[in-house]
């Protein structure tokens, strides 16, 4: 665990990372939050090995970040759900998000744009719908990727 | 570097974290943002191991999120300046801030707190002053400690 590295526990940064700053855990996150709940699709879309994977959901389970649900009992397999201690993380992936489309090195739109459901306008860096005024949450979001603005993932 | 292990370049997300994402990293950015700007100061606060840190340092620099200036001859010494790339990073250590108060198992009050300087306001989830309603950066904030308010750090 992380947070056993760090000389301040009393730090709400430093307790944070020790539960969601290990390698690959907001990647993970990442994929639940654009609608990849299980497994097999989250292994396929990242490329993280099996045994990462598994450690980092299991830890989230057990921080109650993300909820394990069965959806197939002959083989069993589960999804993962995010509980609101996980949704609440969203904020931190919006930022990511918004920070690395400024200042990454890298040609053409962004990848990944986060819309507004309701009413199509883009989100700013407070979660703010730049159209309607709205504060949002990571319910009220939707994902548009460069090129193909069909194929949108939800939270 | 942590990017290489990500299968997907092309997200804000995961090439943020190739910057930022390594362990110590934003605990590091923490300090400088807390007006903590030296080697040695950081090395004491933190506690993170001497070799760690410089590569940390070493390799924010390099990236132009911190800009290395001396301010000792001899011996010579540097201290680490946020860059305006570094200065973007602020909503991020908020946002795990306000996690952590919300969602850390601990008794108390926050041992740190976000005020605007200008009306003693805290700072929300948002980073919008939650008693004059503006919208904040990294230089409009004071950071409170708990049971010391005068002992305020600013970034």
């Amino acid at each position: 665990m992380l947070n056993r590295d760090y000389n301040d526990p009393a730090c709400s940064i430093a307790g944070t990372l020790g539960l969601i700053g290990e390698r690959w855990t907001l990647v993970i996150l990442r994929e639940v939050f654009l609608g990849r709940r299980r497994f097999s699709e989250m292994q396929r879309t990242t490329g993280v090995a099996r045994n990462i994977l598994s450690s980092r959901l299991d830890r989230l389970v057990d921080e109650g970040i993300l909820e394990r649900r069965p959806y197939s009992e002959h083989p069993e397999r589960h999804e993962y759900l995010l509980t609101h201690k996980g949704l609440d993380l969203w904020p931190v992936l919006v930022d990511l998000l918004h920070w690395g489309d400024k200042h990454l090195d890298r040609e053409g739109e962004p990848p990944l744009k986060l819309i507004h459901k309701d009413c199509g306008g883009e989100i700013d860096d407070r979660r703010i719908c730049e159209s309607c005024g709205k504060h949002l949450g990571p319910r009220d979001a939707r994902a548009v990727y460069s090129g193909d603005p069909v194929a949108a993932a939800t939270a």
